[in-house]
């Protein structure tokens, strides 16, 4: 039996190894992009190029969006000469570009408004890069109807890992949502990258000493590790993950939590940090040039003269700087993980996983579980080690005169718990 | 009968025009410092120039120290040729610098170990300018024994107006913690206003458009008032308030903050974008400057067209930025006063006229107070216009990538009331 024909639109970085590797499956599919070398790469690769979104779409029962935002989104899909009028009946449609939840309910609500719900609409956003979109080992994020997914399930699964096909519960907005929430780890996490080896230049450490010291131990993230050969290479014209692709999620996030009036204040500390990162003419560059905020310098040519104790307190400087700051973002996602009602469980799986992952999550996200679920209301005062010990790192940050906007808006969430010091007062930060 | 003779040390911008007034006013002032410039001018206005801090000291029944700050008062004050030795039993002293209320605390403890408790010693920064200091007309804010207070008071009333000399009840730091908590707005404040200038000129504003829609207004700040004509005309060059001047005095907060454990948050992320505007060199430049930040174009050549109503509805955003932060501003300065033991009528007298003034302040002072002295413990839902009108502000920040420190700071802090929305709840982020 001959496979389903697949319309396809959006082929960037990673529409385009997702369309490719549908390709590679057997799938006869119709690739949409504005932009022709892309649509010729797509063609070299064995699929079949559209300069038009209507031919895309045509006859094609299942079809795929893969654009850049929401804002690329609509008019693609809702154009006179866009992809809903020309999709058949009872076509199954993808949105798997990252895109507030808010968004993708609109689509189904004007799939409707417009006559068009026998289409099955399914809110898919991803995680994971270009190679694993190119291996179709995506981490995919899906919300939909139980009608969408018995239909489309399969599709879905042909692009991921088979661990990692997240199918979340509450119909359209909660693939989204499952996304933004993940993205609030990586939006915190990946300025922290810079912001400690930034601490770490300024302490006069190596940036060498300061992988050395991180990688391996509780103040690991998986950005932190991911991003530091960019950062010891300054890999970042382009590297490999641009300043503005972290900041349209970020956005994300801000945007919604406006929306639903709920608090994600590091998120808006890193969210003005990439502004700024933009002013200064670096959104093209690898996010993990952000660095240079902090030093001018490579972080690989420092070399402050101090003794190998002196080396490790600076060390330790950074670590606490790095553990306060995942801990805060792991209750800043968790919370808001709640609030939007995603299974705790299941973006706890996800997340501790993927490019969100810290020590800190996964130690402590099983302690933040419970109490949010409103089954355990203490663990102690075991913020009082976090406190005492960021206290001393923006002490030195302080008396450096380095800005360190990450490690203070922590410090502040921390403190804000009052004498009980325990998570379940820094989860009422935002819960209550 | 003749005048006493006072000993000084300390002769920059501000000390100069204390010890000159007091020249002025008939006494016989010794005057020390470091830079021989400085007491040229101190001797040409009247003065007897010293380069002997022991001299500056010898015989004098009143001694006032006027430094940059407690690392330059120690030295002064404790080396083996510096005032305290050379004092003479029974002396007056007073330190208008402005440090830490610890520091002046561990200065009269150490008066007290080194046997020198004969000392009368009277901790009281100052505030109001060059100009004022040289009219004799300071705000000043004091904290001693009753006994150094029936020394000392009398001279204190000659350096400052009338109704701005402040005796804070609890003895040695309480001066020093009034005025912390007074900077407390001063340093939110100053970076609000390039904040709102520089949020302007993104929308397209020019600077006399967002300076008439401001002052006068709700929105309106002393320092927004003050800092205006300086940012109209870029004269930041040096201006005449270095970013290291407030940098200085909000460092003082963040610092005693964290031995407090006690979050200033918003105090914080102003002190992270004063470090991030030193790293660009613009330590020396007035404040005002920082508006660099957002916009390299002077802010009064922009000139976007839009027409009466768009710029109106231009000019609200800006206003309602300022409304935000300066509410929070509010809240986060009374309930420091508040944990550090202040007189809270009396601050709230002391800011409403000062440098730190806001409409806001003025307004909602009045209300925070009975909820903090724990005589009242709601004024209703009054932050929802409040979060309403921040969110819109910061959805057209967003939309044109313009980083807002404190407004995303403070729109998180309103958040944090969850559904009541009081002002309880904001306060309660505090002193829980």
């Amino acid at each position: 039996m001959s496979k389903p024909a697949i319309g396809f639109c959006g082929l960037g970085a990673m529409g385009l190894g997702m369309a490719t590797n549908l390709v590679k499956q057997g799938y006869s599919v119709t690739g949409f992009d504005v932009y022709p070398p892309s649509l010729e790469k797509f063609q070299k690769a064995g699929g079949i190029p559209s300069t038009s979104l209507s031919e895309s779409a045509k006859d094609k029962p299942f079809y795929i969006v893969m654009v850049a935002s929401a804002l690329q989104a609509q008019p693609a899909l809702f154009a006179d000469d866009g992809i809903v009028k020309a999709l058949p009946k009872g076509t199954t449609l993808i949105l798997m570009s990252t895109v507030p939840s808010s968004y993708a309910q609109s689509v189904e609500k004007e799939l409707k408004d417009i006559g068009r719900d026998d289409i099955f609409f399914i809110d898919a956003p991803v995680s994971g890069g270009a190679g694993r979109a190119a291996d179709g080992t995506l981490t995919i994020m899906a919300g939909a109807s139980d009608a969408a997914f018995e239909k489309g399930k399969w599709l879905l699964a042909e692009m991921s890992a088979p661990s990692k096909l997240f199918i979340v519960e509450g119909g359209i907005g909660q693939g989204s949502n499952m996304k933004m929430v993940h993205q609030v780890l990586a939006a915190i996490q990946i300025l922290a990258v810079s912001e400690a080896y930034g601490f770490g230049a300024r302490l006069g450490l190596n940036g060498q000493d300061v992988s050395e010291a991180v990688i391996g131990s509780d103040a690991w993230s998986w950005m932190f590790e991911n991003r530091t050969q960019r950062t010891l290479k300054e890999d970042y014209f382009p590297g490999a993950s641009a300043v503005t692709i972290i900041l349209k999620d970020t956005s994300i996030i801000t945007l919604m939590a406006r929306k639903l009036q709920y608090p994600t204040p590091l998120c808006s500390i890193a969210e003005q940090v990439y502004f700024a990162a933009v002013d200064r003419g670096w959104g093209a560059n690898d996010d993990a040039g952000i660095v240079r905020l902090w030093t001018s310098e490579p972080v690989s040519s420092i070399q402050g003269s101090f003794s190998a104790e002196e080396k490790q307190q600076k060390q330790t400087l950074v670590k606490d700087l790095l553990k306060g700051i995942h801990l805060v973002a792991a209750a800043e996602a968790l919370s808001l993980a709640s609030h939007v009602n995603i299974p705790l469980a299941q973006i706890y799986e996800l997340a501790k996983d993927a490019a969100g992952g810290s020590k800190q999550f996964e130690d402590f996200g099983p302690k933040m579980l419970p109490v949010l679920e409103g089954q355990s209301d203490s663990n102690g005062k075991i913020l009082n080690t976090y406190i005492e010990k960021l206290h001393k790192a923006l002490d030195e940050a302080q008396a450096i005169k380095c800005p360190l906007y990450l490690g203070n808006g922590a410090l502040a969430l921390l403190l804000q718990t009052g004498k009980s010091r325990d998570l379940a007062s820094l989860l009422k930060f935002y819960t209550q």
